[in-house]
C-alpha cells in the first residue's frame, strides 16, 4: 500500500488510499494577496500567524507555506523570508508543513531548518526543475509534489499529463527516490472553460492510482474558476476526486462547505472508522437554513425508530431522510 | 450507449451515462407518513398535490407514486387508490412517473391508465416477482427498477447482489425485455452500520456499468440512516455515486443541499453543457452562512481577474477560491 509519510517535529501523518483525505491548507501564500505580501516584506507576520491557527482549527491536516512576495529578485529575497515564515509556523502549530516555492534556493534554505519531514512543493517535468529539486529531496529524504507539466507547458491531453507524471516518477527513481515519496498533481482545469475537465481528472486519478500507484494532490478550487457559487462546485468535486482515488488537496480548510464534503467523503470512503469523526463534528449540528433544521435537529435513531419509506421498508434497509 | 427512455404524455426523459442525473422524487409515498396515509384513505389528495408541485419546482426529473396506505388487504385497496393517485399526479405535472408498489395488481391497474412511458418500481430476483412483473413490463413496453435481493433476502456480499442483478437482466431478456429497460438498484446499506457500505456500492456501480451496461438507481438516503446531519452525508454520497456511474436515485428533491450536490456533479460529470444549468440556478446565489457570503456574492470573473495563487499562477491555470 502506498504510504507517503510527512511529519512535524511531533506529529506524523500518512497520506494514502486507506487514510483520511489529507487537507493541505493553502492560505499562507502571498501570491495574489497584496496586503499579506506587504506585511511579510515589512516583517509583520500577524496574518501568517492567524492563517496558521485558523486553518489548523478548521481541520487542516498539513499547512502549505509560501513566501513568494515578489517577482523581482526572488532568488535573493525569497530564501530568508521563506525560512522565517516556516520557522514561525512550525513553532506555532504541530501539523506537518509543505515548503512551497518556485525558487530552488528557497526550498533548500527551508529544508535546512525544517523539523520533521516536510513535503516539497513542487517539481515539474521540466529538465532544469527535475535536476534541481530531486537531488534536494534525496539529500533531505523528503517527499515531493510532482506537477504534470513540462517545458511545453500544460498539455490539454490527459495522456500527455500522465506521461509527464510517469517521467517524473522514473527520474526520481534514478535519484534513489521511491514512488511513494512522489505526490502527483495531475493538474485540474477550470470546468467553466473545459467541460471535460472533471472526467479528465477522474480518469487520470484512477490511472495514477492503478498504474503508477502514487498518491495525488491538486489545487482544488481551480475546478470552479469563473463560475458562480464556487464553493458548491468545490464541495461536489471533493467527493468525486476522493472516489476516484485522490489522497490530498491544496485547499482552503476555512470553508465549512468544502470541509463538510471532505468529512462526508471520508465516511463514505471507509476512512473515518465507525464514523466517529463525523459524529463528533456534527452530533449537535444545526443547519443555517430553516427548511432542514427540524430534520437535522432530530436525527434518526440508530435502531429502527426512524420513518421507513416504502421501498426501504420492503427491502429491509434503513429509512429515507424525511 | 445505454438509454432508458421514460415519458409522460408530453415529455420524454432519457436516463443514461451521458445524461444529467435523473432525480426521482420520493415524497408521494404514504409508507411511514401516517397523516398522508389517513388523508389518502379519506380521498383527500391535498398533500399529494402539494408534494407533486413542490418536487417538480425543486427540480425533480421524475416522480415516484406510491399508494401503499395499509398492510391490510392491499390487493383490494391499493389498485384503485394507486390509479386515482397516479391520475391526479399525471394530470397535474408533466414529468414522467414511476409506479411504485409491491402489489402486482396495483402496478397493472396503474399501467392501464398511465400516459407516456412510466417506470415500474420494482421487480426483485424473487421467482414469484420475476414471473409476475416482467410479463407486465413486456406487455406495456415499460422499463423497470430491478432490486438486487431475492428469496434469501439482501446479501451482505456485493458479488451476490451483482449476481442477482445479472439474473434479473437475463430473465428479462427471456421475456423479450432489453437490458436498457432494466434500472438496477444495487441496494445501499447504512454506512453507520456497515463501514464498507460506500466502497461496496461504488464497486458494484462500476461493475453494473461496465459488465451489465445498465442504468442504476438507489434509495439514496439509506446511506446516512442513524447518523447526525444526514443531509451532509447524502450530499457527499451523491457526487461519489454519480462518479461511480449511478444514473438516477429515488430521493427528496426538496432538500437544497442534496440538489446542489446533484447539480454540481452534473457540471463535473460533463452533463451540464457549458455549466448553463448551474449558472442559471446560482448566478445570484447568496449563501446562508455569513462567512462565505462575500466570496459568493462576488464571483471570480471569467477571465484572469481573480486572485491567483502561487501554484496556480505558476502552472498557468485558474485562481483558487478566496
Amino acid at each position: 500500500m502506498t504510504r507517503t509519510i510527512v511529519a512535524s517535529a511531533t506529529r506524523e501523518i500518512v497520506i494514502g488510499f486507506d487514510q483520511p483525505f489529507c487537507v493541505i491548507g493553502e492560505r499562507i501564500n502571498p501570491t495574489g494577496r497584496k496586503k499579506l505580501a506587504a506585511e511579510m516584506v515589512e516583517g509583520n507576520f500577524d496574518t501568517v500567524v492567524r492563517d496558521a491557527l485558523e486553518q489548523v482549527a478548521a481541520g487542516a491536516t498539513m499547512l502549505d507555506v509560501n513566501a513568494g512576495v515578489t517577482a523581482v529578485n526572488p532568488n535573493e529575497t525569497e530564501p530568508p523570508l521563506l525560512v522565517r515564515t516556516l520557522e514561525i509556523v512550525q513553532n506555532l502549530v504541530d501539523v506537518p508543513l509543505s515548503i512551497d516555492s518556485s525558487v530552488t534556493a528557497a526550498i533548500e534554505a527551508a529544508l535546512k531548518v525544517a523539523k520533521g519531514r516536510p513535503l516539497v512543493n513542487s517539481v515539474t517535468g521540466e529538465e532544469e526543475k527535475l535536476e534541481a529539486i530531486l537531488p534536494l529531496c534525496r539529500k533531505y529524504d523528503v517527499p515531493v509534489v510532482a506537477i504534470s507539466n513540462d517545458e511545453t507547458g500544460i498539455s490539454m491531453d490527459p495522456d500527455v499529463r500522465f506521461a509527464v507524471a510517469r517521467k517524473i516518477v522514473e527520474r526520481a527513481a534514478d535519484h534513489g527516490i521511491k514512488s511513494h515519496d512522489i505526490v502527483v498533481d495531475p493538474l485540474v482545469m477550470p470546468i467553466g472553460a473545459l467541460g471535460s475537465a472533471g472526467l479528465q481528472v477522474f480518469a487520470l486519478l484512477r490511472r495514477l492510482r492503478e498504474e503508477l500507484k502514487v498518491n495525488t494532490t491538486c489545487g482544488l478550487s481551480n475546478i470552479s474558476f469563473g463560475l458562480p457559487h464556487r464553493h458548491g462546485i468545490n464541495a461536489g468535486f471533493i467527493p468525486m476526486v476522493i472516489g476516484a482515488g485522490m489522497t490530498s488537496a491544496i485547499m482552503n480548510p476555512c470553508r465549512p462547505q468544502e470541509m463538510e464534503a471532505v468529512r462526508a467523503a471520508n465516511v463514505l470512503n471507509g476512512t473515518d472508522q465507525n464514523c466517529s469523526h463525523w459524529i463528533m463534528t456534527y452530533r449537535d449540528y444545526k443547519p443555517a437554513e430553516g427548511g432542514a433544521a427540524a430534520a437535522a435537529a432530530a436525527p434518526a435513531p440508530a435502531g429502527n425508530g426512524g420513518r421507513r419509506g416504502g421501498r426501504a421498508a420492503r427491502a429491509g434497509v434503513g429509512a429515507r431522510t424525511e
